[in-house]
């Protein structure tokens, strides 16, 4: 995957499908928080959401890493884990598409 | 102030306060985080929220010492910031509020 050439065009719709996928995860985790700020009564509920703000701020920086030498695998993941979808990536070549399929198919 | 003597009564009156104190910082953070949500359209305010918490949290968790020989200067401290009133402290003998009194009016 190291060796793919990517086309000025094929880089415009992986920089919008990362962004995409980036936005919707950030729209997730600020839906928990929120969440846990109506749910709980004590005011406790700050340093959990802080507990979850760490770990997922660990776990992002790691997953979106924008290298063309990454971004097929990051790709893949990020559709297995349905924060992509086919149509997201649409353009992209096929050789790539297979790629991105293959490891999103991996359990 | 090391070697200040506490009653039972006193124990209790400083474990009441020290855990108010603490309660109502934990509610102004919540509220400050909860108007971070409401006024942010960009989701990535998530990641504004978690370098706020880490702040408060370092400063929380260095602030908030109950050791018998420290409880005197996190008092006058609290004092001074506002999360404790002289109420809270009614009971405690004179020499102590007066050495908290003291530290809370340092500036």
């Amino acid at each position: 995957m190291h060796d793919l050439k990517w086309s000025t065009g094929e880089k415009k719709i992986a920089q919008a499908a990362f962004d995409a996928a980036q936005d919707r995860e950030r729209r997730s985790i600020r839906l928990e928080i929120e969440g846990m700020l109506q749910r709980a009564e004590n005011h406790r509920v700050i340093w959990d959401i802080h507990d979850y703000l760490n770990e997922k701020r660990r776990e992002l920086d790691q997953k979106y890493d924008y290298r063309y030498s990454q971004l097929i695998m990051v790709f893949g993941i990020l559709l297995r884990q349905g924060w992509l979808s086919e149509n997201d990536l649409a353009g992209l070549s096929a050789e790539k598409l297979e790629a991105i399929r293959r490891i999103s198919s991996v359990r």
